[in-house]
């Protein structure tokens, strides 16, 4: 059973620890051997709906690595269910929604669900990982921020411009927010449901909103996000903000009112934090290419990330962005113990 | 024949002009019917090469709006003949470089060949806009700046991550440098030879390097585009550098020398420019997306980029990146008449 006073909590919540706490986005997945084994014989929504396979994954970098965290293996489309949008993903190129919604109509047919039902198979994955984990380790749940999920319902896959996105945001902005509307209620009765199971710590990921200038996320997108983080205020739980390419609205992503601000690779974390009121804890945010670096390389970018931390109130160790596939599980290995290391007091 | 005393010109030197001057970023292209018609016959590249042709569409949106300046009808990639790299555009998919460069071994084998005899086409249709260009109007050459090219060069097209390239710079840091030395010596050649046949102001594309962290902009890039501006400045010429993604490396940008900075969407132009020693010209920056917005949204986001432009020293108005093919023209040719309709002083 986790515990309630694991390092990765602690960081969260701004109080000492004895080293920096640790983990990787996306720390499940293609880099580890036995996680391409078992993506032999499944698909990744075949893992998604099954909690024993769930938990399996979830686990594998935990056995493998001293990280302080596991993340709940699940997909940020998986919401997409209780609204009735189908989705899938296609080998090598990523989700694919199967209508994508692309105008008023498309989004007055949108219904939000019943999550707690639809999506039982995460919850069931998350009571099972954390009934399993060690207490010194945190268990983390996440959805994707309305915006991202807005954006792959809208372009119907990855996109380089958000052309049909920004356009449903300044031609039909009642729409817009209907759909925000529609994706905030889903996500917070997903995420309220992640923690009742057992999340100790939930992360917000807006993986895609770097694409719009600092007004539009003002406009936009803040109320919605604010509102997931205003409604989930009441479990007491630390929430993490997460985006890349935002080093222009970091403080509005932080108006938003999460615990904890994750901050992409481009960004320096003092930087950041000198500009936040208050104390809020940064999670950042080592280039995940780094990890792909001679050894040499990849340690003196580790210190620096280290060294950038001090200037923060308190710091929890991350990649910038998802871990790469081709990434050596060494590579991850050292980075794991040389943060601890090199921060233990 | 153009005249040195342009609107474009004086606001470039940071003088005062009798209004701000306005151009787009890729404004000959798809989005203009007379640019897909003339495409029908001739690709790309076949317009590249014939200064006739490249002349006629260097003109077409010079005679359709009241723009300040012409840019130069090529491409980016270009310079690559004379390294002896082939490649080609492929249809809807844009550039593919025929053999990557990915080891030392490939980079060995480039060359810095003729580039004032590989890219006559180019500098003959410099030469023909110029001398029928109106002489309030500016003509602008351009080239990629050397990390750009380079990563197209290692990709071999559009990239995510640029995981080839980051790779080249870690693990080979000898070859990285032979490569951005062997694009410094073309480009500086090439740009020479752009401004000798009649180019006025110069700009550098580094429209990829925003996928990387400040130090290694500092460690890996900087040297190489500040090699450029510095042997430029004989010329006397206003020098422009763009990038999109670098708002948290913009003041390394600076440092390279340019005269003056293009920023994209993303970023305060007054902040930008507070945060640099000296009056620096500052170019931009309405998000090439608000071009397809209702008329009445595009003209709210022209008037804030106006607004946040009289912080500047001075004033260029452009996109924050290239003009989408899906753009009105209408919306383009409104929003010149804007600009300089509400700045006239």
């Amino acid at each position: 059973m986790t515990g309630h006073n694991s390092r990765f909590l602690k960081a969260c919540r701004g109080e000492e620890v004895d080293c920096t706490p640790v983990w990787f986005m996306r720390q499940a997945g293609r880099y580890m051997e036995e996680y391409r084994k078992l993506r032999q014989d499944h698909t990744l929504l075949e893992i998604c709906a099954n909690p024993e396979l769930a938990q399996e994954v979830t686990l594998q970098p935990m056995r493998r690595f001293d990280l302080d965290a596991a993340i709940i293996f699940a997909d940020i489309l998986l919401p997409l269910k209780s609204m009735g949008v189908d989705f899938d993903f296609t080998k090598g190129e990523g989700p694919k929604i199967r209508q994508p919604i692309r105008s008023p109509q498309d989004v007055a047919q949108l219904h939000v669900g019943d999550p707690e039902e639809d999506l039982r198979s995460v919850f069931e994955a998350i009571g099972l990982v954390s009934s399993s984990l060690d207490s010194e380790k945190a268990l983390i749940g996440f959805a994707g921020a309305p915006f991202t999920v807005a954006s792959y319902m809208i372009e119907g896959s990855y996109s380089r411009n958000f052309l049909h996105t920004k356009l449903m945001m300044y031609t039909h902005p009642a729409a817009w927010q209907k759909l925000m509307g529609t994706i905030v209620e889903v996500t917070v009765r997903y995420l309220s449901a992640q923690i009742e199971a057992g999340a100790q710590v939930i992360q917000l990921f807006d993986s895609w909103v770097g694409c719009l200038d600092p007004e539009d996320y003002r406009q936009y997108v803040l109320p919605y996000s604010k509102e997931i983080f205003d409604r989930l205020q009441t479990f007491s739980v630390p929430l993490i903000h997460f985006g890349t390419g935002t080093a222009t609205f970091l403080d509005l992503m932080n108006q938003a009112g999460p615990t904890v601000m994750g901050v992409d690779w481009k960004t320096s974390m003092s930087k950041v934090s000198d500009g936040f009121e208050g104390d809020v804890p940064i999670q950042g945010n080592l280039d995940p290419l780094a990890l792909l670096a001679p050894r040499d390389c990849l340690e003196k970018k580790v210190d620096r990330v280290l060294e950038d931390a001090k200037g923060c109130p308190s710091h929890i160790f991350n990649l910038g962005h998802g871990i790469l596939p081709q990434t050596p599980v060494e590579n991850v290995e050292a980075v794991v113990t040389w943060v601890h290391d090199r921060t233990r007091r």
